[in-house]
């Protein structure tokens, strides 16, 4: 698992910072969270194909975290994209994505879906054999999601010198490496954990921006392997948290240790603060295992 | 007169170039002309400052002469504008802008006047004592114009000596500066123009761009001072021009000849090109003052 911070500053670009976005690699997939303005060129500057990108999922509709999907689906027709695009957001984002398409008579040379969404309880918008992605509901000045990533376990591995002294035919590789027993031909029970190891642990990503502070999240992100929370604020801001509906780094680190989240990631800062590092201050005096998303940093989860 | 490019390439923004915008100082006004993705960013960049930003003139609605638009009229609403904000373009440009403000629950604390266009002649769209701004129809894959911005002509300018040589009373200095002539008390008339000299020659400015070959726009551009002319392609791909209506370095070259202006400006160059020397050579078979656009460069003209 893999995440690439393209962006996560909050609210405006500027020539040194760029507002939310990051992609999210995970058991082969890779997923573009959010995209604000400039998305495509951090994308170029990462080197990130773009060809790669299948789905495109949106927190909310304010303008840092989707106000460069329109110039995305452009730039991906103009490349010839031909693989589908799923985008997943808040309804209303059909509208304005197509309007602005039919205005300039540019019609996708791919399929392009949209899955919008409108309900205030998590549910699964995205499922395979190797990731599963559920909505987080956040509570924010418009509907917001954020979002979380599950990997699904993996077969199990094969102990492939004690399988071919048993003799098991290799017809019942797949049987073992699903968790299943084999009857030898003298009637034996070969028991699977016997033959076979764990499969990797799976890991997990929860994506919780913009929110205020808001303990509902707890349960759906409990024990995730790495949780990014906005932080929008340092403590001496702590009194716009309520009108702006964001968080402190406090916020986000009591969220991660009520969660009991392997890791917390912290972004979104507000373009008020010169030094970033005060939020890793200020956050470490309630968790553990803090790091700082800043543009263009990869992480290896 | 002063322009300043922010984009000039064509097509997607990219790590090192970015999309059509351009800002035109003019007596005294600041006007931003297109403002494809990335334009806030290179407004900043620049250091030009965004309240003095007060007309924007789009072209048309190909996502890389505004997509930007929606991100710098949010901004503006962040940094707390008040000055009224007024944008010109085709119709369709009030409904997408308002659409994605109404979708974040995002009002502008300033007014925010939108002039849509549909003639296909030309028509004046902004005039005040100091400048006055045209439409050029061009003909392109969607409905598309340029811009003529003309300076209005000055006072003329007083012989001071002179005018107090002769006692003429400081009563009568903005007559003379109007153009009119004195009477003097023992009935000697002074014509104008031996106690005045004339005012600045007045300059005008052409942006055309997107557009084919079209000499129809000649005529409205005849002797302006400098053009801005699009040049998407080299001769090599002169065959593309009409099915993506476009236009050669050379036929930016020709219009320039046969308006005879006193500058021509190339750009929008297609991003397959990696130099754009060429655009130089081939325009300068055809035309004498050629200059090249490059994002950041700034032209005193």
């Amino acid at each position: 698992m893999k995440l690439t911070i393209l962006g996560c500053y909050a609210a405006t670009p500027r020539s040194i910072t760029n507002p939310t976005s990051q992609v999210l690699e995970i058991n082969g997939h890779m997923f573009l969270i959010d995209c604000g303005e400039g998305t495509q060129v951090q994308l170029r500057k990462k080197k990130i194909k773009f060809a790669k990108i299948n789905h495109i999922f949106i927190s909310h509709l304010h303008g840092d975290h989707f106000y460069g999907l329109i110039g995305l689906i452009s730039t991906f027709m103009l490349l010839n994209r031909q693989h589908d695009l799923h985008v997943y957001g808040p309804k209303g984002i059909k509208e304005v994505i197509l309007l602005q398409l039919r205005l300039s008579k540019s019609y996708t040379g791919y399929a392009l879906y949209f899955h919008e969404l409108e309900s205030t309880e998590s549910e699964v918008v995205f499922e395979d054999e190797r990731v599963v992605v559920r909505t987080i509901p956040l509570e924010h000045r418009v509907y917001t999601n954020g979002y979380l990533f599950n990997e699904k376990p993996g077969a199990r591995k094969l102990n492939i010198g004690l399988i071919e002294d048993l003799g098991i035919d290799r017809c019942y590789y797949q049987k073992l490496k699903n968790g299943g027993d084999v009857i030898l031909d003298d009637g034996t029970v070969v028991r699977n954990e016997t033959v076979t190891y764990n499969p990797e642990p799976i890991k997990s990503y929860a994506f919780c921006s913009d929110t205020v502070y808001n303990e509902s999240v707890i349960p759906i992100i409990k024990d995730v392997s790495v949780l990014y929370h906005e932080s929008t604020f340092l403590d001496s801001e702590s009194h716009l948290t309520e009108r702006t509906k964001h968080s402190t780094a406090k916020e986000a680190a009591l969220i991660a240790s009520k969660a009991n989240v392997g890791k917390l990631i912290l972004g979104h800062y507000s373009t008020r603060y010169d030094n970033i590092d005060n939020f890793r201050k200020e956050a470490s005096t309630i968790f553990h295992t803090i790091e700082l998303a800043e543009d263009g940093k990869e992480f290896d989860l």
